[in-house]
């Protein structure tokens, strides 16, 4: 290939990305070669800011640019309730609901034994400090529906144990605009055992 | 959205990629904070390096880092023959053939009235230049096979007239592969024409 060598460290650099093909790179990279220089510039330093200014909260290991993050901050939320999800985007997922006003805790993963994911990879022993620290008293384990999640979230049953903290797991059933003809049977039989009086 | 403003940031640049929305530009940006902090250097130092570097060669308008390009520099070529193409990423098809020994020339578009595209928006200048410098004897049209494709290759014939270059179009047919059963019409019916003895 006659491509300059500049232009083939771009095309490799952008086919590191997950789901981005050196085909889709190629053209990414000579989208970035059209457009104005200020654009190239923009890219590169939200790249660097972006890597270099963002670190994980020490409380709930959230994103954050300096100290506990927003979430954590947030004096008017409640500190007794804590949300245990896997990964950042279930956050922010779960912040879009605005239907959530406790905290979190990322927990970076789920046990995934056949992996070679352990309880030590996840970010558990921050979890355990909180539970100990007497405000604490209800952990919602939003973790995965799946065999790792739920496996995870047994997990965070036995830590509680020691403490007087409840642990709660998300509701499983039929999802908004679900045809229970199309539904599987787990989901089907869950939801049936979740049933509620109206 | 409780998320940092530079990471925001990185979203919205990314976003700007053709073809990435926002969802796929906040997976890319994940990914980019969870990696070694090398790999976010090496993509910001290539998309800068690569934009500023890279520049049109002066002669074809490929691609290049400085003066002529690669394949123009390339003596071994013959420059009896341009073959004229809309876009860089043709040139680099036609060359990963391996069979194609002559020179290039980028128009860097098609004529396409309609979306405003005229003549003067192409780069056809240098081509008449290139024309009238006495060696060049033949030119390939390979312009894309299409309305606006066709219509360009017919402009450059009437262009070349004045000068003794001859202008040929590339072959149209069924393309390796191909079913006869689901080509549409106007492939089989140039395929019928193109036929050659065998």
């Amino acid at each position: 290939m006659k491509i300059p060598a500049s232009l083939e460290r771009l095309v490799a650099a952008l086919a590191r990305l997950p789901g981005i093909g050196e085909k889709t790179a190629t053209r990414l990279a000579f989208y970035i070669l059209r457009e104005p220089e200020e654009y190239a510039a923009t890219l590169a330093e939200s790249v660097l800011g972006a890597r270099t200014r963002i670190a994980l909260c020490p409380q709930c290991h959230h994103i954050t640019e300096e100290g506990l993050c927003t979430v954590c901050r947030d004096t008017t939320r409640d500190d007794s309730t804590v949300c245990v999800i896997e990964g950042i985007p279930d956050l922010l997922a779960l912040e879009a609901t605005g239907h959530y006003r406790g905290l979190y805790h990322v927990l970076h993963g789920s046990l995934a034994p056949l992996k070679g994911v352990g309880p030590e990879d996840l970010m558990l022993d921050t979890l355990v400090q909180r539970m100990g620290n007497g405000h604490l008293q209800e952990i919602i384990a939003a973790t995965s529906v799946g065999v790792e999640g739920e496996a995870t979230a047994l997990y965070l049953k036995r830590l509680a144990q020691p403490f007087e903290v409840k642990v709660t797991r998300i509701a499983q059933g039929i999802p908004m605009g679900g045809d229970l003809e199309y539904m599987d049977q787990v989901t089907l039989a869950r939801a049936l055992e979740g049933r509620r009086e109206l």
